[in-house]
């Protein structure tokens, strides 16, 4: 029972802290996003230590993690997404190579031992899709090309991060990389991601018919919720991150989400558990763990964190004008939760040091709070033509 | 990372287990919430042993009640809660008093001690209003008169209950009832429940034009699910069922429900959670520990909790013709969360034996199995006017 009265006053006060924060930098023109983790950062464990998230509460954020990316999904059509494919893979690989060399290269150069730069190079890998999804959908250009190509590039990006992640957890392990395992896991993902775009819609229409038959109330929700909740389930099991599933599964549902009125409903349970995963995000970050020389080797390591990633998925892009290459290349530069479950892994498992640590979650914030306005900047005209079409819509009603 | 993949895996076992049952139950024409028991049951720890629910889980089953008992609250007005006040108090005062001194004697007479027998009656007293609100609503009832009664004196009941629930502590920590905290904790309960009624409203119809004035995209929910966690809090902290603050914070909101279009949005949310509640009901079955002498005790314990509810909260009604006697009568039988936490109070202090446990968990079981069905059959004729309404409402859109 008391317990249970701490996790319902860690919820109410998290859900009012988030949201009031997040009010004020609305108000101030910044992402909500932004205000929800700094609101984590602020009343979590290593600011004013307000509130030290539970083992539940820790759990209610990946839960909400993963209806952030089943909304993030749901506005992504498998169409749209076979459109951008190329390109996202282009993206993806090289917005994947390019960090992890600089990271490991510099950190090498320093004279680090060479897991501490294996590790500091995975971490600057993998975007986080949450972010970035989050801030293109408050701004509503999800449906633009260039929302698609990142996040498209961001799925495909979190399956490279997540084979970088295993390369980690080997050399965590000290038995070296096994590379049989790895070769596993590689396929399992490939499998996974074209299954999901190429066949998957197709095994939900020819059961269409029969959600319709179904007696439960409000059958096409329930049915959308078992299909995340089991997409989750499956990508964990394989070794891939279990939003990644949830993602798939939206994408899945997308092209019926209007007949069924998904999306409005989905929206309302990640409004409720969605803030609990940004709050963690924050809540994660120690500001206490920062000295002169922590600083500047970390200020080095975000500002190769960003070029790496705005060079590498930026330039395969040159060919469509530099606001693509800036605006594909600045929302590719978040890295949030794979980043710091490379960092929690390292340093549970003591291959590398606190300040590496430090570093690692410095870059993690700093590429997190620097993209949502940058990426407000970069798609001024999008957001305007959405605007104005959301407008013409309003008339025409 | 482990632990994580098991959550996941328990929701999406759960909620496919939950929602197939309850599929079946609705084709078979009973209500899906007894399926999603069943499933419990069934899966649970007692039975097939595929499920063995973590506390994490625990406590996802607690925020669905929550959300359960705040949907419940959106479709009652204080207006109306007013309306039928007088009444719900006779009814619950007597729904508490007759059940109270039958399983009382019955186990006294048996010649059990004291404290199993005060520990009998407690757990008889306490109704279900998630159990209850949930058929009532899938029946599409809830704004009948009758219903009113039930629902309000359901909250009246819990608000007994739980001071009943204070005299079982007060036993199990054996230093007797403190009277001292139990009055405090009554006017305390008395004064939670007068505010929310008649000032709540005001208080939310003074700040309605401020919430117009927020940034925060969906503003209205977010309120509304802040004052929700907010009063689940408050009424947990003073010693309450937190789930009788979430009723409140419904009803607070109930009449700004059709303008804020809250209803679809929290039905979203308690579509997802609700399922992990009533799941966890029915997972702390234990179909094990009947022997014959233990059937025969929780037979005739069950019999006269039904005939007590019937009588005490029934008969104050008897000048409203019988189908409103029975009604609200069988609406007030199934006891759920409340009888099992004194059960569990009882079992886990030792002032109780396992057979005795096992009665009232029986008992619990029986009486809520039994209810819905039995609902379905005394609100045949509600039913049919809300499908007239519905079908007019249809006909004039």
């Amino acid at each position: 029972m008391h317990e249970y009265d701490v996790l319902l006053f860690e919820l109410f006060a998290i859900f009012i802290a988030a949201k009031a924060i997040g009010e004020l930098f609305e108000r101030l023109k910044l992402p909500a996003v932004l205000g929800e983790i700094l609101a984590g950062v602020l009343i979590g464990p290593y600011a004013l230590g307000w509130i030290h998230p539970s083992d539940t509460l820790r759990a209610i954020a990946e839960i909400g993690a993963i209806f952030v990316l089943f909304n993030a999904g749901l506005e992504v059509s498998p169409r749209d997404l076979i459109k951008v494919g190329r390109t996202a893979v282009v993206v993806a690989v090289a917005g994947v190579i390019v960090p992890f060399a600089l990271g490991f290269a510099y950190m090498h150069w320093r004279g680090d031992a060479l897991t501490e730069s294996v590790f500091v190079g995975a971490a600057m890998v993998a975007t986080s899709v949450g972010i970035t999804a989050r801030v293109l959908g408050d701004m509503g250009v999800l449906s633009s090309r260039t929302s698609k190509i990142i996040l498209g590039a961001a799925v495909f990006d979190d399956i490279l991060g997540m084979l970088l992640l295993a390369v980690v957890d080997g050399l965590a392990e000290s038995q070296g990389v096994q590379w049989g395992r790895l070769g596993v896991l590689a396929v399992e993902a490939i499998l996974f991601a074209l299954f999901m775009i190429f066949i998957g819609p197709r095994i939900l229409c020819k059961l269409k018919p029969s959600v319709a038959h179904l007696s439960t109330y409000n059958a096409p929700l329930i049915i959308a919720l078992m299909v995340c909740l089991g997409l989750s389930f499956a990508a964990a099991k394989i070794g891939m991150a279990a939003i990644i599933g949830a993602f798939f599964a939206g994408m899945i549902f997308s092209e019926y989400s209007p007949e069924w009125d998904l999306l409005p409903r989905v929206h309302a349970i990640t409004e409720f558990l969605g803030p609990f995963f940004f709050f963690s995000i924050g809540a994660q970050l120690n500001v206490k763990l920062f000295n002169v020389e922590v600083l500047l080797v970390a200020s080095i390591v975000t500002v190769l964190a960003v070029v790496s990633k705005v060079a590498g998925c930026g330039l395969p892009l040159l060919g469509e004008g530099w606001n693509t290459v800036l605006s594909v290349g600045v929302g590719m530069m978040p890295r949030g939760e794979v980043a710091l479950i490379v960092a929690l892994v390292g340093l549970s498992s003591q291959i590398v040091s606190q300040s590496t640590y430090a570093v690692v979650v410095f870059m993690t914030s700093v590429t997190t709070v620097l993209a949502p306005p940058l990426l407000r900047i970069l798609f001024r005209n999008e957001m305007r033509m959405a605007r104005e079409i959301g407008a013409q819509v309003g008339l025409e009603e």
